[in-house]
């Protein structure tokens, strides 16, 4: 079956999108929901699922229910993330909370969330409860993941495979179910919805540690955030764990100083923990858990039931996702 | 069919949330969740759902699953509602957002409202696809019930209709719903179940109004709540409202000024306005609406095809709802 390209999955995910949203009464539960959605982002959760189902030789109309779900539930974690962080911004603009407040942010976010229940609702019964099942089984784990994430916060203790689990839940399952939903809805065999869902978790692992490496070491003309946010947030992201784990006694002492203070100026701590990520290796070893997980989720593919042609698309995917400087 | 008593459902009720609930890791996001259900609460939502099984000749315990997913839900609605209230009690207790923080209470909140959804997996798809579509569409009235009835907060001219519309979606359609779900699960007719929703939807009604005016006209010894409590908080209940209609002009005046303040001593406020209500007509408006509401969820009853029997159990179940004192 034809494919179409990745900015075409795009634009057919924002006009079904555009063509489903309406601001309905009241107006202070649904203008923040028409808010979020309209501030744009790349939608790649949704493109998965699209791209997924043509994967699956079933033609992508089909699945935009599905992929609005997913990134109607994307947002709605945004917008309760948004809140527990107190962040001001968000892809450049306000934060709901701040726009309207805390409470309407609150109502608002669980209204996204049972509204993406509903969009499923357009397939028949044995399809819906696969959908809603796998997408229920992700939600919880996104909650868990987001709960790991705080706790993390005020942990000292917090072990690398832990942090994985942490990034596993808190955003690579949403990525897999992204795909796995494609799959589901072109009612391929069980086997091969298996695999494009462990080819999405090991793609969503790689693309969260390449999200730790960037906001380090990205190129601040490109990179859409502020570089070195996550060191002035005394994050304790990959890169992070990995230098605690592999830095001498002097540089590791340093690097946790370094991490238990809130500076005015954060230049100089940038730089010197950036050094220390690099001296350390674990700059390198988090390039290394990049590429291991790409790999991983290439290895998925040779064992899956569709035309080398398709799976050559999957790997440039990946290929593409891990070459981004964004 | 054989029934049961009402406090035998309870029991069954209450048993199977024992059983289905267990606190997994992480602890944070888990122990509030715990900690709400097991305020106990009269579990009147999921009774009616496996009394209605039964009123449809189905066993209670098919039932459960469903009857779990309306009080989970409704626990949802209740620590998410009391953020927004800002409410330091729930049934005597501390509340989850005091307890622990505002943020474990919005994720805890979350994970319970997907939670709701999953017990529903324990039908099969038709059924399955039926109590979440349902679920859905009530679970978004709810939301949009909470934001009339704050919206109603700040604005003086709320209207009757507009105060019957905020307490059907806040309170009774999922009063009704819990009554279709039993009868979804025992596959009745559609008509059967549209009339278990509309008697649900009416005692819905007529219990909310109830709770408006025992809340000002409730016995002290016997009322869980503080008596006057929505008097001493302004709130713009029916009593209220139908005093606006109904009082002359200086009392009406008088009763805008009294809720437009707030007072350190409240006792000298509730009894003018426990006045107001009486001498205007709006007590007796109120309990006049509450006998419509009841009788009009009886009358639904007649068009239903099941036993004599049964419709005389909802009868007495709606004239013990009516005749409550708490």
């Amino acid at each position: 079956m034809f494919m179409h390209a990745l900015s075409q999955y795009q634009e057919f995910v924002t006009e079904y999108l555009k063509s489903q949203l309406e601001v309905k009464e009241p107006k202070n539960l649904y203008e923040p929901i028409h808010y979020i959605l309209h501030l744009g982002g790349k939608r790649i959760r949704p493109v998965l699922t699209v791209m997924s189902a043509e994967i699956f030789d079933v033609s992508y109309e089909k699945a935009l229910p599905a992929a609005l779900a997913v990134e109607v539930f994307h947002n709605f974690s945004l917008v309760h993330d948004d809140i527990m962080d107190d962040a001001p911004l968000r892809r450049g603009n306000v934060t709901v909370h701040e726009k309207w407040d805390t409470n309407t942010a609150i109502l608002s976010g669980d209204a996204m969330l049972i509204l993406a229940y509903q969009y499923f609702e357009k397939y028949e019964p044995v399809i819906f409860q696969a959908l809603a099942k796998l997408f229920s089984k992700t939600a919880l784990e996104v909650c868990e993941g987001q709960q790991w994430d705080v706790d993390f916060e005020t942990r000292k203790d917090v072990t690398i495979p832990e942090y994985l689990k942490m990034i596993e839940y808190k955003t690579a399952v949403l990525v897999a179910a992204a795909m796995k939903m494609g799959a589901i809805i072109a009612q391929t065999s069980d086997e091969n919805a298996n695999l494009i869902y462990e080819f999405g978790l090991n793609l969503g692992l790689a693309f969260q540690l390449q999200d730790d490496y960037l906001d380090a070491f990205g190129d601040p003309e490109t990179f859409g955030k502020q570089v070195g946010g996550d060191i002035i947030e005394n994050k304790k992201t990959y890169l992070y764990l990995k230098a605690m784990e592999f830095a001498n006694g002097i540089d590791r002492q340093e690097l946790a100083d370094l991490f238990s203070i809130q500076m005015e100026e954060n230049e100089a701590k940038i730089t010197q923990v950036k050094e220390i990520f690099v001296n350390s290796g674990a700059s390198a070893a988090t390039k290394k858990a990049i590429a291991a997980y790409t790999f991983k989720a290439f290895d998925t593919l040779d064992k899956m039931n569709i035309d080398e042609q398709k799976k050559q698309i999957l790997r440039s995917f990946g290929e593409n996702l891990m070459g981004r400087k964004v």
